[in-house]
């Protein structure tokens, strides 16, 4: 018989999906061009010349025997070793090819990361703002998902209130850092207090505490700066990266694991997320686009347009009068809405044909996200359109 | 903590893993050439050049945009309309874009569909011969596989055993025909008898049973004949495939499950998959696989390899007084070991670098498999060590 559990939720809908239909429809009606569609994370900057290059390279030089038989199950060896290679060069961590397991995007690296060092019941701990994913991802495992409440003055973490939500129960806490959807990312010292924490109880329980840190946009940090690497500030930490945002290639589905050298059981790790492949139906990503990705390993798109939109952004809020936290990367920006009601706020906002996401979702309710991986000129033209809303429906703020 | 169940696991090797490092193992010392290496199913043709020049022709014309880009969560929405069409033709069956949901893989969509149509604590029941990875990727849906025995007559259905153990448990029947092992294509007759059963049952026990067709070896079929299309036969069937046999590209993980139009929910099932995505970490296949298999879709590797390398080695094992069903399809052949333990049997064979695979895993003790998807001058070759072999270890027979 069909799976209730599944069924029922189909009820309910993605409120970024009909955001995202919405702009859709919207703009068959008055051009896409006039809709100011913020409601999607979908790299708007194209993939890098040697990415292209390298496909087309590997298919015109490779028999298909090479290029498209069985990858290992953990994934091709040399790409590991290149991607472990890259890390220990960028991060000083001692990476080998043992310790990097290549995935189906970061969502597929977080299915393996969650089930490896969690068992249904146990309690894994995020950080509001969070992205909504999180919830299946986590609770299909037969894990809980619990969720400590925002730090709204800078969106880094609640101390107190994870402290107080350390129980016991919690065997791996999940971080996103640049965050999704606020922009920020998580300071050295956010990082040293979260790991001593966490040491700490682990120490307590007598249990390990993984920290899973889920990093799809780590290269797209603003400032000429690098956003600090979580896997130095705490041993029992598995990397989930993804290449979607880095080089552009969201449709591609592919990533990896890595596992911290000195974590627990890091020499069998990678074996073991292999075992979980079996059951989730992984087998590995397709072995052209992990050779692909290999050879342009340290390249990323031109994510100073994000920069740009970033400051376009927040420089018109700020003169608007919105609370906002200043992004430090990403494409994602997180500002308080005018009312309390940010459904409402969002509602009102597509009178002006801007598409705003409201956060109760992201476990932070009266906010809301704009997506600004959109062009540069789009953005611009969109400034008038937010003055415009915020004039009209807030006259007296 | 890390998980103990994956854990534990590692113990346990893998049967046909372990045959084929030490192939490769012997490869080294000897020549892989002189390695008469039948362990592991990777087709040895080539892709068609079709599929070549698409993934080079969309790499060149389309912008990365198009190309990269997320596809939408059930597959990219054209390539399921082709995909649709394609079986329509074939199979007489009216399937529409809303019944197809493209996968990683037939690893990727029977993690799907088992997860669609059971809940933890059903029975899946399979039939032995089968393909030993259907015990994890049942059980680790908390689902629990049940196999009836074989007929080892000719490894068509066990249809007492069947009806036996076709309890009220009961939610899904895996079948995989052709098969993996055995080379069989399941008849009409078998397909017939297997659905007014399931149907009677269903009726019965006041529930649907679904039944899963797992079908990466359709194409593969001898002697100028089709492989009775299992969804013609009973409406409640989910078929899974994968391009990576037919297609020649295992490492490409693509693949699709098309739900028959008249199955319960027909129309919202590929949306149920999309559910279980969000858990399993899969996010649809790569967006460029997906394009560049829609523009080969009707086509197949060159096959008839396989086909020579069946005759060659029935007709020898046939001479050397095997008990063999002659298989009508795949690239395996199932005889039964010349003593009663097969696993000492496929470890004399290793003298004469004959590399055969113990059936214990595949519910067939006392039987092995032989993986002819190699050139079919080494399956020449291979005859002479394989007379041999029997004539120096079993010379009484």
């Amino acid at each position: 018989m069909i799976n209730e559990t599944y069924k029922q939720r189909l009820a309910a809908k993605s409120v970024i999906r009909e955001l995202s239909e919405y702009a859709t429809a919207r703009g068959a009606e008055i051009g896409y061009e006039n809709v100011f569609d913020y409601s999607l994370g979908n790299p708007s900057v194209p993939c890098v010349d040697g990415y292209t290059r390298a496909v087309i390279d590997l298919h015109e030089t490779l028999s298909p025997a090479e290029l498209h038989g069985y990858s290992p199950s953990l994934g091709n060896t040399k790409v590991r070793g290149i991607v472990a290679a890259s890390l220990k060069k960028r991060f000083g961590i001692d990476y080998e090819t043992k310790h990097i397991f290549m995935t189906s995007g970061a969502a597929g690296a977080l299915a393996h990361a969650l089930r490896a060092v969690t068992k249904p019941g146990d309690v894994v701990l995020t950080f509001a703002p969070f992205f909504p994913e999180y919830m299946p991802y986590v609770n299909d495992t037969g894990a809980r998902l619990s969720v400590v409440p925002a730090n709204t003055e800078d969106f880094q973490i609640n101390m107190e209130a994870f402290e107080e939500m350390l129980t016991p129960e919690v065997q791996a806490v999940l971080i996103n850092s640049p965050n999704n959807p606020s922009g920020v990312v998580y300071s050295e010292a956010t990082l040293e207090k979260l790991a001593d924490l966490m040491r700490q109880k682990a120490a307590e329980y007598g249990h390990d505490i993984f920290l899973i840190s889920d990093e799809p946009y780590r290269e797209i940090v603003f400032d000429n700066k690098k956003a600090p690497y979580p896997s130095c500030f705490y041993d029992n930490t598995l990397s989930c990266y993804s290449f979607s945002k880095s080089l552009s290639l969201p449709g591609e589905r592919i990533g990896y694991i890595a596992v911290n050298p000195k974590a627990t059981d890091a020499d069998i790790l990678a074996v073991i997320f292999g075992q979980i492949s079996r059951g989730i139906g992984h087998n590995c990503p397709s072995s052209t686009i992990q050779m692909a990705v290999a050879r342009v390993i340290d390249q990323t798109s031109d994510i100073s347009v994000y920069e740009r939109n970033r400051n376009l952004l927040y420089d018109e809020l700020i003169r608007l009068g919105f609370t906002v936290v200043k992004p430090n990367g990403t494409f994602y920006i997180f500002p308080k809405a005018l009312e309390e009601d940010s459904v409402a706020f969002c509602s009102k906002a597509k009178n002006y044909d801007l598409i705003l996401v409201p956060a109760d979702n992201f476990g932070c309710p009266g906010y809301f996200r704009m997506a600004y991986c959109i062009d540069t000129e789009k953005v611009e033209r969109s400034l008038e359109a937010l003055r415009r809303f915020v004039q009209t429906e807030y006259p007296n703020r």
